[in-house]
């Protein structure tokens, strides 16, 4: 299957699960150039199909003239593909469980097995750091540059009042991060309230996190999610 | 497309997004005159067509006679147009997660981007201060404009034990708002329960809000929900 | 339309809105005599049609002979019916919201207008009162009198660790008064974290109470339902 | 209806209430000879039919030869079922509500009388007891004996940071263990929040989990969930 088709997969994945909603965005590195990457015009995610999907350089600009819409935010992807070679794909996302820990000082931390590259550090990035006053978007390179910085080499970033950005080695990767990381916030919420003020939480510990880490591609889900994505597919071309 | 068209879009995506359920309605002021505006007959919100569709004087009459029942609360929308001439749309709903909020004085604020408008100010109106021992409905002009001064220049407005009101310049914006005020309700949730007892969070600030709300129109969002309520209408005609 | 197709309409909202599942049974005293009650022959409330409705004396023995197996629990019913003469529906139910309340001490009280009924007065039933080391089910016409004078002149009662069961002068009202019971727990739960230790909730008054009980019918809800009900009874048959 | 069917209508049901995803798995015993087991080669729960259904021995091998992929996690089922040759059916799942019990030290206890079983002790199990640094998975004979002997001879074990194995004399039964685990996890929680700092929460006591696990075999749910999965297999077949 083309990468164009898994961006596509990807995205509608992303919607069906509702870590994002008409606001969100997956990108991949392109698999012709390291300096490219792939990403939809402006358009709710899950009405993409491979016809909107358009080719970016890393100054995020379309790499063909177009006369489609781009969105706002695609600085987030450019400049995370540049600072980071080994990403190759990026999903940026509103998940709900997951901006109350961006605007509360509670860590993130990895409650459940499927979430363990959490245990790999997430960040959260306050964009008043980087400019006061801002409508929150990151609408420059310059914020998405200084976006790019705080992400580091983590997995993740929280995004203060506003939601998170994922990266991965590979866009199935990246997608089911992006769930996880939602169903882990929820976890972590629920734990807060069962261990009660004081509690102690227990949480995958270093060498727990770095076993799962280094096989876990979702594979199993990947294959259901794809399967699901096409035949939605092919029944709205009917 | 028309205002008549757009108000069931409107009425049929909030009753899908679960923020009206069987009670609650949507306004929208005429364009053809700021003396009028248009609302459903009495029917549940996802079950209105085009034909539902009634117009009304600022008393909250009907504009034709009309044998059609008509919702208890419009006042609510009459008034309001009465007092706001910059509100060219209403929506009055009782979506669960705001609720709480009303009659707890835990005030809600901006914690999610796409909820920026909530750090216009938010008041909560009580009817028990217009009228004791009432039913909780706002079902005389003279309520309706109670509550229209609670509301002040405000976007919304709670109505304890009830729901809220949300107003804007246009339809999209407050079905957007209206949306988002829950999501924003439900965050702030979570992020009590985060933060802890005397916990702190973190708002966004008010260049933050104005920055954000000069612009925001949920365009993107508007167009999912336009697209896929036009489906919805579609297939019932099959 | 018939009151056998009421009770059809009655199961099948109820199961759609998820506060029952296999469990759980609404019925309706009959408009024939007041000696007799309709309910379902044993079978999960979502999947029954008029053909399942069988006839109860008040000493819940069919009417007619049947091979059908019967509810364990329709004491419940005839019980009720036996003591309440203003009753002529009721909805046994397990709804999840509910159950917390019903073992914690923690009083259910109206905080939604749409829920103005819980001011009448909820009390909880144990049926360890009446009868220890139970397998908990209400399986006999004692257990079933002893719930009935828990329940006294009340709208609904509940039952520890077990559910609800919610009564009104008609059908309609009984169903709405168990969908918005639920949602009642679920804001009241909310309102608790929100209010924090020792913090206050403002709920409905009594004067608020009695005049919107005296007129709620959850007529347009009861529209609502019944259409959506009908239109899957059709589906079914196709 | 085949064992093997019957396998398939739990699956596709475990995965219909959200108790599975695409991972976790359902296993029962062979009716034809106790030293064998079915379970589904490595697939979505959601997507299994009666042609991915295979025979394991004990030792968790595959009976027949296959080229499918397995669950790395088949040990879990092969070893307790030699340790517990009254354990016809198991379910292993990551439920969410159930894993923050896992990890806060809050014991799971009956508050639900679907659930009553939960009442005959509900153990956790950490892998680290057993080995540390793993990727948290049950992949080895050792590890799932690990497992089984934490589980002893109770209806469910839960697995820290992981999820739970649920066990029973038949599949229906753990099948509806499993799904009612999950509900009284949520209902436990809630109750946590209601009761309060130290608050006092009314379970079933020992007498009442006697009385219902006697005959508890969820027959009503398994009716509705064997007629919903056998309409969604037949309409896959279309």
């Amino acid at each position: 299957m083309s990468l164009i088709l898994d961006l596509v997969v990807a995205s509608r994945t992303l919607a069906e699960h509702g870590v994002i909603d008409a606001y969100g965005h997956a990108s991949v590195r392109s698999d012709r150039s390291p300096q490219r990457y792939y990403m939809s015009r402006n358009l709710a995610p899950e009405l993409i199909t491979e016809a909107d999907i358009l080719e970016f350089d890393l100054e995020s600009r379309p790499a063909q003239q177009t006369d489609h819409g781009l969105y706002n935010e695609r600085f987030i992807h450019g400049e995370i593909y540049k600072a980071r070679p080994d990403v190759n794909a990026i999903v940026h996302n509103h998940s709900h469980a997951v901006v109350p820990f961006s605007c509360t000082g509670c860590q993130i931390r990895p409650i459940f097995h499927m979430a363990a590259f959490i245990g790999l550090g997430v960040p959260t990035w306050d964009i008043r750091d980087a400019q006061p006053g801002t409508d929150m978007l990151v609408k420059t390179p310059d914020l998405g540059e200084h976006l790019a910085r705080r992400l580091g080499n983590h997995p993740a970033v929280l995004m203060r009042g506003h939601g998170s950005t994922v990266v991965a080695e590979n866009l199935q990767r990246a997608v089911g991060r992006t769930i996880y990381l939602d169903i882990n916030a929820r976890m972590q919420l629920q734990a807060t309230t069962l261990a009660g003020e004081g509690g102690r939480i227990v949480y995958l510990d270093d060498a727990e996190v770095a076993a799962n880490v280094s096989w876990q591609n979702y594979v199993r889900s990947w294959d259901l999610w794809k399967r699901k994505a096409l035949a939605r597919l092919e029944a709205e071309k009917r």
